[in-house]
Formats: structure tokens, C-alpha cells, sequence
């Protein structure tokens, strides 16, 4: 009974391969998907676990987060990062699609899922906070190996750039000097436009 | 230092997300990729945690394990598990790999991941072989939702599909019957030639 709800969610999850997110691979040929994106975060946690702020950040609890932090994409979409509009009913849909999709499995640990969810969204534990950093770190080595990629077709400037990456400053403060580096290198190559001073 | 190698090990595993598999998405259009995949996999170790076959197996090391098991496919290529002849060469070719891509990584933590892949690989412990049944439990969910997907292709028989399965019955027993009643369903609907008396 139980074993059924919880292939039944197997499959349905299955559906976050089709998510596209506006991020390309490293060799510019496609853009990535949700599934494939989360795989390459919780590799990352595993990688950069020693920047995570505070030692008693538990990395089996943030790769879980990183796991499903994207699954309510499958109903609600992926909403661009840039897209104020997109942005302003981005909660509710999300909301929606938790109940929906979290209520495939059996109660117990459907609540235990969306609550690593929930967590990821509310920004307010340590552990959140790391997963958000590196959430907002790929996408910026992704840009820097695509040669401005996103930036470049969305027309995004350093402002805003600056803005989405600032959360590592909290969340993973050691690589934060790193980060800073990697817009210099951005913008010396043309890739980013300069701050208007 | 450290810091860059590790930066660097993180772009080059973007490759992985090209590395195709046989099997299909569950909706039939595209095969898998191996990132994807990887992330499927550690998902089913968190749902379905409670079909270890050990209550000593720790979650934590079955999702690294599968997170990483099919990295060396960066280099080696994922072999179709019915492809003999590629299986004859693959163990040379996936160590070389092992080699090269944990070598990007600070000495202490590449050796770390490798033998994360090597338990994997020798199927030796518990959680290799959770792993590993998971591994096998994911494309027959997916050639059942894609009515025989990878088998039809191939034309592959009840025989070879048995003994890919197979691992299942050691590595997570309890799931076992519900493992031989999907079988049995595909065979009814025809998705699978029934075994020959």
C-alpha cells in the first residue's frame, strides 16, 4: 500500500527531467534541466561541505534539501530568476504543487519531504542557507563557462547579477571572496557589464 | 588551491548531464542522461530507505555512492548493460577515468569519492548493494511506463531482464515480490516476451 504511493511518487518525480531552467550546460548546447541540476548541487555539497558556515550543518539534511528543493517545478515551472512577474505568484503555485505532489506518498514522510522544502524556501537555518549559496553558485560558474551565457541573452547587468549572488555572503561566507573574484574575472573578459558608477 | 581544484572537479561533472543511457523518460521522449539518472536514484534512496536490507545501512553513504557511481561515464561512456562486448573492456576504461576525474580533486577528498565508486563497484557492503538494486529497480519502472521502452528497442527477452533484476533480491529483499509481480504485469500487457519453457 504504502510501497505503491511511494512508486507511484518515483515515477511522477520522474517529470523533472522535463523542467528546463534558462542556465546552459558548460559547452553552451543546451539548457539544463531541474533533475540534472539538482544532482550537480548535491554534488556540490559533498565537494564544498567544508564552507558550509556553521560545523554542525548535517550534509545528509542539505543534500536531501538539494534533492527535492526543485520538485514543485514540475507543476508550477521554473521560474526565471530575473522575471519580476513570474516572481509575484511564484509562492502560491509552488504551494500548490507541494500538496499535490508531496500527497503522493504515504503522510508521514510526504510531511518529512515537503518540510525539507519548506525549510530550503523559509532561508532560516543554517543549513538552508548553504544550499541556497551553492543553488546561486552554479548557475554563476555556468555563466562564467558559457561566457556570459544568461547574461548575455537576457541582457542581465552586474546589478542584478550581484543581487542573485549575494545570499553566498550568508550562506557559505568563506567562498564569498571567491565569488567576488569570479565577477572581476567576468566583467575583465567582457562577459558582465561594469557597475555603473 | 584547494578551493580551485575543487571549482574545477564541479565544472568538469557538468559533463555528465550529456552522457546518455539506453533507457528512456518515462513520457518516451528522449533517453536519459546520467546526471538525471544519478538524481533519480538518490531520490529512491530517501523514499524508499526503509527497504535496506540492513538497518546499519546509512542513508547518507547509499545517495554519495549513487551520486557519484556513474561519473567515470564522463570518460568511459555508459555501457548498455546488454552490450557483452562492451562489458569486456569496461572495468580498464572506467578506472582509467576514476583516475583523471578524481584526480582533479584535492588528494584526501578524490580518494574519498573514489572509494565511494569502488565500493559501488565491488558490491561488496549492504549499502553497494542497496545501491546497486535501486539502480536496477529505476529502468524497469521506466520501461513498464514506457510499455517495454529499451526492451522492444533492443529486443531484449524475460531471460536477460531476470538477470539484470536480479541483484534486487539480495540488495532489497523485501522489495523482491513487488519486483516479480511488475515483471509478471509486463508480461501481461505485452511488453515483455514471456520466458520460453
Amino acid at each position: 500500500m504504502s510501497l505503491a504511493q511511494q512508486i507511484q511518487f518515483i515515477v511522477e518525480i520522474d517529470k523533472l527531467k522535463q523542467v528546463l531552467r534558462q542556465t546552459l550546460l558548460t559547452d553552451e548546447s543546451r539548457q539544463e534541466n531541474s533533475a540534472e541540476h539538482s544532482w550537480h548541487l548535491a554534488m556540490m555539497a559533498i565537494v564544498l561541505a567544508e564552507y558550509a558556515p556553521d560545523s554542525d550543518v548535517d550534509v545528509l539534511h542539505v543534500i536531501k534539501m538539494l534533492l527535492v528543493h526543485d520538485l514543485v517545478e514540475i507543476d508550477a515551472g521554473d521560474t526565471f530568476c530575473y522575471d519580476l512577474q513570474g516572481y509575484q505568484n511564484k509562492a502560491v503555485r509552488e504551494a500548490q504543487a507541494a500538496t499535490r505532489l508531496f500527497g503522493l506518498l504515504p503522510e508521514e514522510q510526504g510531511a518529512e519531504l515537503r518540510a525539507l522544502w519548506e525549510e530550503f524556501e523559509a532561508q532560516e537555518t543554517a543549513a538552508a542557507r548553504f544550499a541556497a549559496a551553492l543553488d546561486r553558485l552554479q548557475p554563476l560558474l555556468h555563466n562564467q563557462q558559457t561566457r556570459g551565457g544568461t547574461w548575455r541573452i537576457h541582457g542581465i547587468t552586474y546589478d542584478q547579477v550581484l543581487r542573485r549572488v549575494h545570499p553566498i555572503e550568508a550562506g557559505a561566507p568563506t567562498l564569498w571572496p571567491f565569488v567576488q573574484q569570479v565577477l572581476e574575472e567576468c566583467i575583465a573578459a567582457g562577459y558582465l557589464e561594469p557597475k555603473i558608477v
